[in-house]
Order: C-alpha cells, then structure tokens, then sequence
C-alpha cells in the first residue's frame, strides 16, 4: 500500500463511517459539561454520570462530581482486561489524602469498553489504605523530599469487589442509589 | 427525576444507543493493537495510525509510531479549543530529550474531536525548544533534584503551525506523505 493509494483511502473512508457516530456521542458529552470525549477517561466519565444522575465537576477544584445531596464523589474507572488496580492520583500528598477522607468513591470495572461492574464505597471502608499512604508521605518528608508526595498509590479490584456496595448491575426490582445508599457517611 | 425511574432509564436508554456506535470502532482500533479506546488519547491516536498510515509502538519501549521506512515517530495532539500548545511528557530528562532528538513529529490539531491540521516536523525545526529544556534540566540538577526533569514542557501551536510541513487536510493532487517527506533528516 502507498501512501493515499485507492487501498488506503478505502481505508480511511471505513474509518470516517464509523467515526461519524462519535459526533452524537460527543454532543451529548457537552451537556454533562464535557468538552472532549476522546481524551483522558472521558467517554467513561460520561456513563457514570449518566447511568448515576451525578453532576460533573472535573475541571473544578476538588472532587469529580456530586450527587443529588450535594455531596462530593471521587470517581474511578480500571480497565480489567489491562490493570489489577485503580490508579488514584500523581501527586498524593496531605491535602490530597484529607480530601479523600471527605469524599464517596464510585468503582467502575470495565472489560475494554464495556461496563461490568461499579461499586459505591464510604471512605471509611477505604482508610487502611488512606492510613498506609499517610505513612508513607510522612516516611518521604522525613527523607527530606520537598512537596512530600507518592506517586499514583493504587487501590486493588479485589478489595473494591469484596467490600465495595455493588450498584451495577441494577437490580431491577431494588435499584441501589449510591447517593442515597451513602447519604450519611 | 429519581434514581432509576422511567424518566432516568429513557436518558440511561438513549445513552446505551448512542454508545453501540462504539463498538465498531472498538473493533477496528484492536487491529491496530489499541486495547481501549476510551482511555488515553486512543480514539486520536487510532485516527493518526489510519490516515498517515503508520504503525502503533505505545506501550512499547520508545517511540509512539513507526513508519514504512522502520523510523520512529512521536505524535502528539492537541485540542484548540482547551489549549494553546502540545503537551510532551510528565518526566522529560536528558534521555528522553536525547530520544525526542532522534524522532520525527507528528502535530495534530483538533477542534473537540474533529481533526483540523497536521504538521509534520523534523526534531532539528525543534531543536530551539529541544535546547530550551536541557537547560532548564541542568539547571534542576544544579539545584540538586533527585532525578532531574522537567514536568511536561509544551510545544506552541503556533510554532508548530508556522515551522511544520502541512500534511492535512490532504492536498489530494499532490498528497505529501509524512515518511517520505522527513525520510532522511
């Protein structure tokens, strides 16, 4: 094949055929304040809004989004096909793990692109790694790092299986509100 | 609107249609050994592969892309609409700036998801910015970081619009192919 010979313009007409479905995608991703679904998680953002009735706040200091209550949530997506673990944030310093200790958090588990689980989670269920990542800053100030930080902590899919509150797949008959379910922490 | 009700599950319904598109592109992204297209960049990078015909190194050691020639590629994306200049890497040290001065460019430019211009460039046009950083890194080192580096340095759109080789929109009577032009630097 050469370069924009007949074969390779088939081919990047195919391509333009199936991109053309992004485009509805994309204008929907607007209303839920999403600017550009092919970057970052954003595609996966979008569901979660969607599927939870949650409000983006990314692009806004502090959490991911909030819920019908106005409280904050930290929203996380692991592809299991590629990863054991969801990734939390480069730079994990004090400020950021006090945030944490504020927040519900909402599991996503994807198979490439395809949704197959999502677990709500108190903080408190998540302290034992936040308690972990304290003492691992505060190993990194007393080294003398400036800015005491660790790089990306993650949290494991089997600890967010066995103890995380599993809200997709719906259960039909008893649709579990992660807003609701955590109301009060 | 309450969780789940029938007016959630229509916005959850529509939603799910819309995402089948998805599916499709998924796919064909697999061929080119992308695993997830709603992660990273990969909905873009998979429109760079097929439109300029290269073939995918990420997660591989080094570069982004290779060419027909066997040479290594570094591509990058912007979207204009958000951003003013090209994002390059979150830990650039004197070896990977050794690597981006062995590399070809690839600048595309989006607006949201709708691809506008590409510019291909040779590392020697980047050289001013390649030297910039350098400096910038000796002068951390002075300074005694551990593991000099520099977070994410960026290449302006402007310069890149003004100093790369146009490469789309395709001039189809005479389409300039991006290995061919930077074959020998």
């Amino acid at each position: 094949m050469s370069y924009f010979d007949a074969k390779h313009q088939t081919i990047i007409n195919n391509f333009n055929s199936k991109w053309e479905g992004l485009n509805t995608i994309e204008s929907l991703a607007k209303q839920y304040e999403i600017n550009d679904i092919a970057q970052d998680n954003n595609l996966k953002l979008l569901q979660t809004l969607v599927y939870f009735d949650l409000q983006n706040q990314s692009g806004r200091e502090g959490s991911d989004a909030i819920d019908r209550y106005g409280n904050d949530w930290e929203l996380k997506t692991a592809n299991a096909d590629l990863v054991s673990g969801f990734s939390t944030n480069h730079h994990t310093n004090h400020e950021r793990i006090a945030q944490f200790r504020k927040e519900r958090w909402l599991f996503s588990i994807y198979s490439g692109i395809e949704l197959k689980e999502v677990y709500a989670m108190s903080p408190k269920t998540l302290e034992p790694y936040f308690t972990d990542w304290t003492n691992k800053v505060n190993d990194k100030s007393a080294a003398g790092m400036d800015n005491p930080h660790i790089n990306n902590p993650k949290i494991p899919i089997k600890f967010v299986c066995t103890n995380g509150i599993k809200v997709y797949p719906v259960n039909t008959t008893n649709p579990i509100d992660p807003a609701e379910v955590l109301k009060t922490l």
